[in-house]
């Protein structure tokens, strides 16, 4: 048919150069204007729905932390899990997002501020053109990701103010000042460094914002003994946690096939495809693969190693889904399997509390990320391991000054009893599960 | 179609090389119509997409309305919320529909019937015409959501036979009169009321078909001391009511965004985007103030309030969320969270038992939202007064008379032992949570 | 934009007429280009979404179940839906997609293979055309349903080895093969066979294969009296498997509309909204006769017949949704939800103990939508009749080889003793309510 179309096409030129002809382009241009529009559309609305399966992640997010601690903290969790996505919509509408995106004109650089909020002005109607508002939606879903992220490494012993301040700064400033460095043209981005949706942008950046947390908060109360060894605190509804963990799953279709900000164009569609299949492929071997290693290290199938896997299989492809074949997504994905598995481990040896694992999925897996980008991807090796020690020392060293100021200030951690009682009575003086006979399991 | 192309191409080609004929409008057309065919699918698959978020959102309210009552009452909760969908489908497809989309030759009226049942016939392929297939998906998804915002109110004590009576009165009868009051070109519509998604024509009318529900019916038991003063009567699963709220969330992106019934064009592409984040904007305003407004009056932050804060400031800006700037929006929303908190305390004053507070979050802001659309949104005020009066009045005066009626019939509240014993025993011989210890808190 | 282009092309059609400037027809042919190559993201995204969709059923899935179960089993049901999706997509990946589409060359055979893995190559950019990524997507989605229909039937004695090397046969073969031989080109579909969704492909297979399991397995210890009386063993939470039935309602709009693999085009756009509003009303259908009839039986409105009743409704047009009228679409629902309740009674005079009613569900209303593709679509009945006896007796015969032979290895059913502790811990030394106080029901 375009062949057709296209010798049909020559052929006319040629009859009507000479002529004979007289020819109505007028249509044509018209036509040409409605593919345009209506590959604006196609952008627009693909992203937009992108988008809304990102938020959705937060709600998985949210299932995912609160089914992994205990019942005590439930209201607690999900209250965080609410409002750094609230406030972080705000302050990133006001702060952030001008933040991230200092404008074309700027390059190379380590810090930029285009203006708060976001303009409403519509660019001209052709594909590849994104209206600021979808483009926003999707942009702050992402700084929600990385913010929620820290939820889970904090649960059962921060207050909730100290949150609240952790919050602000993170989604107003932290996140957009590195993302910038990579999405918006900042250093990284000059270097070459190479981080399709963000394993390292988002989520290592949580993963070690959330491990500084962790470390500056200390354990909860009865996770470690005396002598150092670990005692499990387990979670108090997996059903919860696995509905959240299909929840993040079904949310990453939005996350990684959305970055590539456009589908209409041949090679737009295309690679959206493959990004997609690569991501359930990633996710898969993860989950076998953790599965497996757990199961020939603790001689039992684990549920949430396996739970976990699938995640850490999902943040490893992030940064280079669209740069890999099938095959290397399965090998990404079972690698990111192990590290999980590791990850957990090395924390427990360390003595850091991490209730669900926050930095082995997100923090040790996006630099995982990174550095398959460069391993499989066929991206400048020395970008990517520059790019994967910048953002999660920044994020990393930022935090901690955060965590320890708060610290000093005397509003970061409950007191033992409030701990003790659960943050859902001492901090909210509300039950999760009223009616309900639950032990304590600390 | 291909084919024809071909032959008819390659025909005229030869006829062309000959000069016979003058010239090629074929291709041009053909390209047109390409585009109209696109945005044809453009369009109705935004739709198709928009109302697969809405129906979801059935599965929010089902969590939210649960997670916020006792647990002994919970299968009759969810049972409700099955049902008004399952039944409000059939309803108004052979009646509702037709009541509500009385046909273009009717204008300005009350009351209109274009025939039962849904047209298989689809339009001419272009832009902007939708099938009526999924119309009417899109719309009866909008029904069950006005029907189904009563389960709430009346949570506890209601009978399910009375339910199952209410809930075909109102798909079949109620919201689709009111609603063709606006958007089927009815005499509202004729004065100038503009309600872009509905917060007066489906969730005002929900919300105080939901007040009369609840005052008809009086409280349960133990919800008001002698005295007058209230006891909370705690939900069972704030986990479950905040997955809820999160699926209404992402459910809203359908029901706003949808609105708009086209998304091919650039005016159309833009504005629904400028629609998906001012409905963001004002969720998440609406959640920091209402947490915030709670706080200082009851000095702890209460998720409730933060999760209803969300949903008020979705409600409020639904009416307008294509007529206002994000800044409006954020100003809608806030509005909304202090809303929803003073409207929960209006009715503990008031001494009526509304168990999930489905009043001050669709009722009352609601009428905000109509009223808002008056304030930011640019619209004339007296029809938007008088459209954000008419609705509500309708919904509750007519809910206020079926229920009396029932409660006249003895066939509306259950008996004190049954309401005791909780309602999934003594309707449905069905307990929720088998081999759970749990205590009754009433 | 539209202005200059309309005022350019008048200019344009002028100096053409008068011969000054040869005329770019190019236009013209690029705008036919821009068409197809919006036609060809139009139909990707549309399968992506869909694909995205029918992968969120597997959270649908595993509430169902989970709840449908003893807490005890709870994590061993999600660990089961976890690892056949996951281990399901690593071996479809590699040998069951090229088992089910053997390649155009192949016609009406039993058996083919076109090669492990999946390719990467982007087809030619034209609406229809897929990319194999997308396909795979979808596909594998499909497998993974199949699959994890079993784990219902198998709930609370099946080991979770057994589980695992069943998982590995149905997705790299028994799914496949029989699949082949409808949608890849086999003996049933040259036979005139048809099944649009995969009422039989899918849901009978599953439902059969179930079935087998159950019956080689025997019922769970005191689900049959001495005297082949049964006990109901209820469901642990049913405010769970609610929000499943809301989400596979929700997965099962990519599951029917995705199933016309093309949304471009204004048939594949008409008929996609049809093929959605016939899913919507035979699932509401199926709630609403399924809840009557089970009132008229057992004198009480019984949730987990109306929420099966939904389910069955869904699985009855999902082989016809294509070629049905929408009141035909009421009435293969209100069968489908008659049948549900009916085929629950059955297994129970027949001490067949499948948990969650799979076999009703999807085996049996896989059945009856074949049957009802003939009886109401229009197409030939005897093709029809040997399609929903080929496909149930190819995935009853051959699970029921494969549980028998793992029996008489006997690593098919746990010990008593693992039984009466629960799969969680006896297989997974976890449990998934930690702190609740819960009493086992058997």
């Amino acid at each position: 048919m375009k062949k057709i179309a296209k010798t049909f096409g020559l052929l006319l030129c040629g009859l009507l150069a000479t002529g004979v002809i007289p020819g109505p382009p007028l249509l044509a241009a018209e036509s040409v204007d409605v593919g345009a529009v209506n590959a604006y559309a196609i952008d627009n609305m693909f992203l937009f729905i992108a988008a809304v399966l990102v938020l959705f992640m937060q709600a998985g997010f949210a299932m995912v932390e609160t089914g992994l601690n205990s019942a005590k903290n439930t209201v607690n969790i999900l209250f965080k899990n609410l409002i750094d996505l609230s406030l972080g919509v705000i302050l990133f509408y006001f702060i952030g997002y001008g933040l991230m995106y200092p404008g074309d004109a700027f390059s190379g650089g380590w810090f930029g501020f285009s203006g708060f909020g976001v303009s409403m002005d519509a660019p001209d109607a052709v594909g590849g053109n994104l209206h600021p508002a979808v483009d926003f939606l999707f942009q702050v879903a992402f700084a929600a990701t990385a913010a929620t992220i820290v939820s889970g490494a904090v649960a059962g012993r921060m207050k909730f103010e100290a949150y609240l301040i952790y919050t602000v700064i993170i989604t107003a400033f932290i996140y957009p000042i590195s993302g910038m460095w990579k999405w918006g043209g900042g250093w990284l981005d000059a270097l070459g460094f190479y981080d399709f949706a963000g394993s390292l942008v988002v989520h290592a950046l949580g993963g070690f914002a959330g491990l500084a947390a962790a470390i500056v908060l200390g354990p909860r109360i009865g996770r470690f003994n005396a002598d150092g060894s670990p005692n499990a605190l387990p979670g108090h509804n997996l059903a919860m946690s696995s509905l959240g963990v299909f929840i993040l799953l079904i949310g990453w279709f939005g996350f990684n096939p959305g970055s590539q900000l456009a589908i209409a164009g041949a090679d737009n569609t295309s690679i959206v495809m493959v990004i997609a299949t690569n991501t359930m492929l990633a996710a898969a071997a993860g989950a076998v693969v953790a599965m497996i290693f757990a199961w020939i290290l603790f001689k039992k199938p684990d549920l949430t190693m396996a739970l976990n896997g699938l995640l850490g299989g999902l943040v490893g492809i992030t940064a280079n889904c669209d740069s890999v074949t099938f095959n290397e997504a399965l090998i990404i994905g079972a690698v990111a399997g192990i590290l999980v598995v590791v990850g957990i481990k090395m924390l427990d040896m360390l003595k850091i509390d991490d209730p669900v694992g926050a930095w082995p999925v997100h923090g040790l897996n996006g630099i995982w990320g990174g550095l398959a980008t460069g391993i499989f991807g066929g991206h400048p090796m020395v970008a990517q391991i520059i790019g994967s020690i910048a953002i999660p020392v920044w994020g990393f060293v930022t935090m901690l000054v955060l965590f320890l100021i708060l610290k000093a200030a005397g509003i970061l951690r409950v007191s033992r009893d409030d701990e003790m009682k659960g943050l859902d009575i001492s901090e909210h003086e509300e039950e999760a599960y009223h009616g309900f006979q639950i032990f304590s399991n600390q």
